[in-house]
């Protein structure tokens, strides 16, 4: 289903290489200021912006097409449209019979019978994530002044994150990496026993986002090898503070009122240069595929503004809810 | 909200010191053969087993009170109840004003302004667990010939499960724990590209599962250190079969007719014998408490079924609506 | 789908001749008073009181078996049980393979293929709005100081109540009626233009009653013949009232403060004691039916109070999401 | 919530006198034949086509921006867009000041705090009707071979519709109306019976179509005055046909594979050319109002097309839950 949240929700729509990707936001509160030049920043933040990142330029510049009347939302859906301009003009006949192996090509083909749009994958694309940065900053001035940063901790393994991408280039390969984000000053209280746990509906939005394959709260796996004496977080006070953060910020599914702490681990781009086995999909026989056109070596790099939009997304819905 | 799925659904109520704790499955469908001596296996695999387990024990019999009639379900919805007999006579008054470092006893009298059951946690209680393992067994028909498996794969960091558990009870603390499972024949085409992806849904109700405090699948936070050649699964033949299994048998939110793989951390119980700082809420001051009662030093142990009936329900819903 | 609600929502199980009827009622605050008592007024009201009642008589008492402590809610699911004890001993084989005309015997057979419980109408019968009344009266204590009235405006086409009833009775007969609802000291604003309209998600509450032909908010029907000029409602001062209230409290799917009027017809039983044609659910052929046992000759006599319960957990829930 | 259906839903977004209206139709399945022309006769259908109607005129062209590729649906959100072009420059800041009785001008400016977009309505106009009979065209493709018709059985009261509203276009007036509509060759089994039986449906649905107040099926209020022996169906043979159908084709909310019928009352349209007295929002002093521009006599002329769209969205909806 094409839509997430309970009282601020999100749909999205468009693929790839179609006319346009567009996300439709509702449930915001009257009121709220905003115009295109708010999305700018966040919308450059998800940019390839270095060396690793796809050559694909897009202006991506918002279109409010909804819901904003003389600068304020009005409390009826808010829809943007952002065109797809730099559209490749790859052959995609044959693209469309081999499937790039790691990606979302067979299924797609398997699950539509055929009819899903293989351009550059479609509804399947990482391009989508422009609709989530786009209602992320909507979500951002609802649960203002909740703070919410995001940063690539490594990439290939590696601290040295430019070192590591600048080798993969060279050898026409894609690593992939880990990103943290975090909120201050969550309120107490957000978040469901069962079965919308924080947690729950948070992981539900990040898996969301292509190329996610794990996340983790707190201390995370790391908990596996801890005791229950270590991992507990002492109260320093009535507040809820704590000692440590072992925790994320959630207990029981319900944030705590520490910082909301997660990772995420996102795989190697799987389209890559490299030439790789793969099936025909119309005769069934292996064949060759050497991946043509624009892609990332290192989309984890283009994830942090993804996932603090995630993470306000979650929030906003949570906080319209506790009222 | 305590509902979880779009067709087959569950929903769940009780306490872990109340009278019950119960489970409504709906969108099950008609004609399908359910006995409460189907639950027998894996209600027993969730009980307490060995050291490491809490000693309370509960016959935890299943009552089916609505939903079948003459041995098989009739398309309403299916009720099914587990009274709670060995109830604790605990002062929990007392504890009630000590919230347990590291348990939901803090957040939920916040978030509930007091009036929360503080009763073996209440609602937050991971007896509450029952309620899935017995919608588990009813998916697990449903989703036939699908095979789901689960096992402990390490506990307190490492492989000699029973010796690490034994030194945690020693020392009164407890032990986190690493839990993986998977399914065998499962059909192409699960999920959906955005926002119900297969990982979506999965970790959505896992992470309602108290204790759990990561995921991932398939390659999961190890994909952060490989390349994309490594990493992409290689296509064997036309099926989809590949020759590795990184993808843990989902791409682009969709399975791939591979097994699904997947591997969560439990951390280790909060609730210890040994004496830990806390807060007392009503006056604020800093103080002590070492639990009393029962508890289980490696809640780790009890969580394999609960995660097959985590993927079993998931699945049986995703099959329901792909027709 | 077996819930109902965003916020406030309610699930209900059970069968009529099963072991019970229950409701779990989920996003109720904490804090609120409730005990078992405070059901008593309402089910009385809803239990079969005059002549053209159905005979059968059950205490329904209601068993609260989770979600309250100590006298309060806690904010976890409440569940509420009603046994069954007055369970005809009719053969519902035979019944079972001859369907009721007007009655759900003949899809329920067929949408559950044989599999349905047929006893009094499994879970179609009109015993499952106790679960709804039981809901109501929690949905009143979160709306107040809102209050709902409710009462029957004529049965069998006449003012004279009883005197149709009578008749009916008299020729082994059923008949309808006319029930309406009203709230008063609604707040502004309740309601959202697409598409849960106030009149949207109410309807669809009163159309899951059994019996529920039409309903019509306002002058409803008879704006078919009236003019613009005469049935817009003349606003007397900033407040929003108006003079008159054609609009039933209701503009554009929004409550306007005036009070929430609305109308439906319940058609007569179909349930009668005079012998009616039927067809043989397993050869095919036509066949006779007189309906033994206990039936309500003006079933709309029982339905004012489902009614309110209705209203009033349609007015908790936007209540709930209006904050 | 901007959303309407569990497995083919459908959120609508856009304003009267914003920059388009929109729809976004999701679940659809792939492989569905859909192309801009398809949708021609049912838009005109929708379109003011006499005396009576709104001189407001638009091409109403739909732009299908996404989940086509190469003229069939893919299994993606499908986005269709219509720009207004139409546009009043009429002064709307004194427009918002007088709130039309009758309109949503009042609650929409309530709820939303005067942060509504007051221009012909906003998101509360009937124009946003024609993203529904959109997502109908789709829908009918869906659940072929059923058959949908509609028609406008009176206006103000009369059989004869041209002579009624010529009256009432001379007296500056508007009249109401009831529209019927009904399905042919309906599958046994559409519908549950809790808490979404089919009435309950298809009415939260129609009920967000501005201007009607009222809903019936079969019998519909004039169930009220009948016995049950006479309302009941009487089954002809073993395929559940009857010989009259007073059910409306729905027993116990399912379909019991008779012909869907039901009718709606369309009150008169609110805004009129008459002088009416309305009230001054900011300094709520009384005032009066004649509407300018351009509205509809009698807006039940153009709701056939849409209820057909209405329930045809239903059935798709249904139909594809129920394999």
């Amino acid at each position: 289903m094409n839509k997430f949240g309970r009282i601020f929700s999100i749909s999205i729509f468009g693929e790839s290489h179609g006319e346009l990707i567009g996300v439709t936001i509702d449930g915001c509160p009257s009121g709220i200021s905003i115009n295109e030049q708010d999305f700018e920043h966040d919308l450059n933040r998800r940019k390839p912006a270095m060396n690793g990142s796809t050559p694909r330029k897009e202006d991506d510049l918002p279109e409010i097409v909804s819901g904003i009347y003389k600068g304020f939302s009005t409390g009826a859906p808010i829809t943007i449209l952002f065109r797809n301009k730099n559209i490749s003009s790859l052959d995609y006949e044959e693209i469309a019979q081999k499937p790039r192996p790691g990606h979302a090509d067979f299924v797609g083909y398997k699950k539509f019978e055929g009819f899903n749009d293989p351009r550059g994958g479609g509804h399947f694309s990482g391009r989508m994530t422009l609709a989530l940065v786009a209602a992320g900053v909507v979500a951002k001035k609802i649960i203002s002044p909740i703070e919410i940063s995001s940063a690539l901790m490594e990439a290939g393994g590696k601290k040295n994150i430019v070192k590591a991408i600048e080798e993969a280039v060279s050898n026409g390969d894609s690593i992939g990496g880990i990103v943290e984000c975090s909120a201050k000053d969550v309120p107490i209280g957000l978040g469901e026993p069962f079965f919308d746990s924080f947690e729950s509906v948070l992981s539900h939005l990040v898996f969301s986002i292509p190329a996610i394959k794990g996340i983790e709260f707190g201390s995370g796996f790391e908990a596996a090898k801890m005791k229950g004496a270590e991992h507990n977080d002492v109260f320093m006070d009535n507040s809820g503070k704590t000692l440590t953060n072992h925790s994320g910020g959630i207990n029981g599914g319900i944030t705590n009122g520490n910082d909301i702490v997660f990772r995420v681990v996102v795989k190697p781009t799987s389209s890559i240069s490299k030439t790789q086995q793969t099936i025909n999909l119309t005769n069934g026989e292996l064949t060759q595929l050497a991946v043509q056109g624009r892609h990332d070596t290192c989309i984890a790099l283009r994830i942090p503004v993804v996932l603090e939009a995630s993470l306000a997304i979650v929030l906003a819905d949570f906080k319209l809810m506790s009222y």
